[in-house]
């Protein structure tokens, strides 16, 4: 079950802006990769500790630090002191369990999202969080896990001539945002998948497997409709806000991507009226069989209960029963059972249950 | 099942503004048509290639350029390199699971949209993708497949006195945007029968089958709300807008497209509404039907199996059972079994079961 | 059943502009009456032209031109040039399945309504559109049936010293629609009353006969939202638009109607309301009676089938079965029988079933 | 059952202004008390004629006159008459089936609610309607029945040095509106008592009586809701509105009546809500009870229909079935009929159905 | 079950402000505590009565009066008098079925918040109503019973160089605001654990209490609802108000405070999503629990029935029945039994029953 609300309870009472991990540690050591370049030149390394890091800052290059892991606090505050970041920003990064967001400061803007991508065995939907704190040449982002999702990103950067090399800082946030939202369209094709699949198997044989999927499948859209919604309007502040950060002509960028948010969302919501429907076939296939199981008890009780009578009286041990005496009782017993049977049958068959 | 995501995957982790086409091919090769006329002249073409329509581009005259089939990317490309059209324009057209939208450019405006037809054997409900740039004076239509939604246009503009030789590119625009709204009112249409016959079905003789149709309408009627309210949008914009492409006069035929778009909303609205008042009939009929299956069976069960009971009764080998000894005993058995049947067949005429 | 969407494939394809009657031709003859008047001057003909009352656009009189019936087009052609309206709007005029709405010209305002009404024996409800056409000192009135409902109007028009007389155009704008909009509140008040019948049968005897009376009444109640929710919009577009047209004295009659579509908007919504909890309780009903019918069958096997069970004992044929031989044994059975029969009473009568 | 609509088919066709009382005439003789009231002087008595308290009106003293009682056509006439009240207005007093809502004109301002209570035995709920005047110095109220839903308010005006008695004609009006706000949240309070008996009904005892007590309390519920949407505008409106008719300090009162209103939507809501859940739990216990009744058929049948066979295999007379010649026959019988007996037992433990 | 109206009638008819306590006594003496702090100096006690804070109240100090229990009208009364609030505001206080709100007047703000937490054997949810007034450089807080939800806001004023220290009044309300709202978030994990075990119990065994527990939970959820939805238009206010009380810097922590709210708002709605879902599973469970039923009842009924007539023909006693007189008669009744039930079990085998 994706997970809907983080323990919290660690951080209550502490002062607002202290720093606490909340959320699982998902990976060893924390991993800081820098990427500096403009039109001209590219370096990229590891580096052991984010200082290295600091100098980069004030050149007119983008630099791109890339923080995985987000449970050695002291990088992250280190990172905020040196950077002027807010605590309650470094606070809102290292709580996991934040709602997508964004914030502008006068320095820099903020950006949660929330990654969504399946486990392994492509049963559960897990979600990572990934902060960006862009500036006018610097851009910070924080991932949760060593993931590949911006590897598409890096290796656009390598090549000498593509248009990112050429753009600055609001580009690069926009093509990690990019990225993200992209990787939604995943998610939505997997469940696109799922739903035909569940589809057929409403028609052909529902059990009650078949609920717990319905259910299952209604849950994952709860939980990233939930992840959406806020994109919507964060990209939204982004376009529409005056913060000098972001360029006119990154603005048609983010627009687009603002198009694809809104495409999502549509997505979801046709996938939860889909559902919804789902669930009245089930229950209207449970009844159908519900029907069909006391239909046969019908006829056949109904054919049998009356000759069984019939047989029951000619077991009688009164001492007067004419019937017994005849030549052709017997064989008339078989008429009556024959018609019985005959009238029954022709009943059934104009209630169209047979 | 209308087809509610493409799949995106290939263009994933490609740079914004790479021209890949997304949906399948469903046309031979691509086929450019041309008109071009004003109030006097007219001129109308099959183009080999796109570049013998550049020329005219910048001709007082409307320039009507028609591209049928999207797989051919170079075409795409030298027109939007030649018309100067952005290349996340160009994406989105290739993109066939693109959302409706418009957008203002400077020089021009962008307009994608959804035509809707039922396939030959009227069964299933398809989409193709058509996108509109108009500038001053020349408007480029890119169809998925040579369809014959514009062919009333065309013969309009022949006839050498109509309004719309008169009238600008703005006009046109218009007028292709209105053929294909107007081509809704036949789908609608085609699902007003359809849940009339339903209906009819769901009184005289519902079936799980009917089920099925309820549901298979849903999802065209989730579709076809997908790609019709953001139309309503659209002409919003072009209307409110201060592009000064579209002039004043235009403005009150776009205002009447509007409305239409109103009244298909409208119309889906309501039918939504009945489609869920014929889910909750079919429940009932199947309610109702298993009440009756119940009663035969209750009616069959509890006349019999007390007379049955009795006939077991003398069927009893018991030494010393007084009745079997008498004269009428046989005939007291008839009484007792006709007073049983005439005592149940009263109760069931006061509760209406028969 | 309401007719949700009339055949526009006719029109589909010609010109925008291009005057079609969409609809069925309800009336014979088109039938054209006049009435003209001031403070102190009535004058009320029939016309066999509409060019008879042309010359009376320019006085300063209130002229009222009363058209019923739309089938002849060339009477709406002329009275469209003569008036310079736009051929959209007359185009509106003639196409029956038109939403409400209205427009503001420069000469003049177009509203377009819907006037309901059942048809004679009180089982269909039947729509008709009303078009008005008002400028400073002319109003022309489309129907499309000679109906009665603008009957009052007219009487108080021929009264000399009513407040209508010495009013202008945009008052007697306001009666008609006034009237129209005082005529659902007739439509409701049937409805309610249908409601209320709805509900006694609902508790005394529901049938499946009334699940289709509940789905008709809901249908017609999605017909009549989808002809009143625009009226609101149209008369709040009145009062708030600025059009010279409409007189300040005028306005607090037209805010006189705006509530009285309020309050027909909320009627309609409780009734839908009250509607969906008689759907809920039709399917508990039916629930309760299969309950019942189960009871029954459960208590008349649940006593008979043991106690057949005893018979059948005592039937069997082997050498040696004691009790056969007994003095008593026969009396024994019958204990063994009200024991059986006791004891089960008594566990209905705990569970309440009897 | 609430009346959701008033006949107003006698109005109909009335010219607007027209003075007709729509609605019960629900008291006797039209009762006309006089309040005259300023911080040191008080004069309270009753008026034969509404004339006698027309010289009162232009004396800067608070003048309060209540009217009870809405079928004496005239006196309602002449009080418009004096105080210069629109005919518009006085409609709205006379037509009892009035939604709530307020309206602003030059010399005073006009308010209509309805003030609901429960009939003596305490199980209908009734409506009355309550329209207020107020103008600088003067208030005229308007009731259908001699109510005493005031009488608090004219118990604090008699005291000599309350707030009401230094404050004007708007704190006078609030004092009235405050009273009738108050008033529903008695209606609430009986609501949500008889909730609270319902919702033990349900668990303990649900019967197809508790579904009607469901039904009926939802119907108090929408006609409650439709009462009280619109006086949360109202009073919006008197507090937003430029009137100088109110006061700035009485603006904070006005405030609190505000507050007062959206806590009694919130709670509406919430019983909505609750009364919803409270049907789906009487469906589950419907289910269940069947659920129930089927278990203990199926017990019953599924032990002894098999035992029957067996009694009637030896109840056969076929010339050579050598278990009846056995000495132990009879004894092996019953040793059959146990071990059926026993596991069936043991089968319907398991399934956990006894 | 949470209290959704609190009895107001004793307060009704009273004058608005009188000062009467609804709701009931929840501790035993008031208590009033006091601390008094600036970024150097810090005073901590335990007051006997209010008189002794009130000098306080024009010391640059950030004077903190905490009153604990709000019987003793007086205290309350006294209070409001030394601090001019106005007696509407008092009466808020007093009332604890009050709807969170907040207001602005000139000298300070006040704030209605709901604490909300489970009784202690965890199974009821509770409401404690608290109310902050704070003008420059006092904040008066009152709450009904002593609780201990703001020991850590205290426990971090002690600490000499804490950002709450130096900061001012507004600081300390969001820190007080906050408090409350981070105490939701236990709420929430609460329900999140009671909805996890709910759908474990609904796929492995659900019973009727599984519907009680789901409606109770559902019931929660509306009263959360209702407390949590209007902090978020409280901090909007409080933000976005012009009020000079609250200094630029505080308005980020604000913003964080909502931040939290919309999270905890979308929570709320996910978790009434899957409420309605796992309703929806529960009763597709009892279908599936009944379908269930009715098979053992068919298979068994339809194997016995049949086989049981058989043996009923052989128990005849017709004085010419060939079979009996067979030598493998016996034989051959087993013989046609064996066949009966094979076709039966066949026929369920496919049918896929068993």
């Amino acid at each position: 079950m994706p997970i809907f609300i983080k323990r919290r309870s660690r951080t209550m009472g502490a002062s607002p802006g202290t720093l606490i991990h909340i959320g699982e540690q998902k990976t060893g050591k924390t991993r800081i990769s820098l990427i500096d370049y403009d039109g001209e030149n590219l370096q990229e390394k590891e580096l052991d500790s984010i200082e290295a890091a600091f100098p980069l800052k004030d050149l007119p290059t983008v630099t791109w630090i890339n923080i995985d892991g987000l449970h050695e606090i002291d990088v992250i505050e280190k990172t905020g002191q040196y950077f002027n970041i807010h605590p309650l920003v470094l606070e809102d990064i290292l709580n996991t369990g934040q709602r997508p967001k964004s914030e502008e400061f006068e320095d820099f803007i903020f950006v949660v999202l929330k990654m969504l991508y399946y486990n392994e065995n492509g049963e559960e939907l897990n979600s990572e969080q990934i902060s960006l704190i862009f500036g006018r040449n610097f851009l910070i982002s924080f991932q949760e896990i060593q993931g590949d999702v911006f590897k598409n990103v890096r290796e656009r950067i390598r090549k000498p001539n593509t248009r990112i090399r050429k753009a600055g800082c609001d580009y690069l946030a926009y093509a990690l945002i990019d990225a993200i939202v992209d990787h939604y369209f995943l998610i939505l094709e997997t469940l696109g998948e799922n739903i035909e699949i569940l589809e057929e198997e409403l028609i052909e044989n529902p059990t009650s497997k078949t609920m717990e999927t319905i259910h299952g499948l209604k849950r994952e859209m709860i939980y990233l409709r939930k992840q959406i919604w806020p994109i919507r309007e964060i990209i939204n502040n982004l376009v529409k806000g005056d913060s000098s950060l972001i360029g006119e002509p990154t603005h048609l960028y983010f627009r687009d991507v603002y198009d694809h948010t809104i495409q999502i969302i549509d997505t979801i919501e046709s996938f939860r009226d889909i559902l919804g429907g789902m669930l009245d076939m089930y229950l209207s296939a449970v009844s159908n069989k519900m029907n069909e199981v006391m239909k046969v008890l019908t006829i056949i009780a109904t054919i049998f209960i009356p000759i069984t009578f019939v047989a029951g009286i000619y077991g009688m041990n009164f001492k007067f029963i004419p019937e017994l005496e005849w030549r052709w009782g017997y064989l008339m017993f078989w008429g009556i059972i024959a018609l019985v049977v005959g009238v029954m049958t022709t009943y059934f068959k104009k209630k169209k249950w047979i």
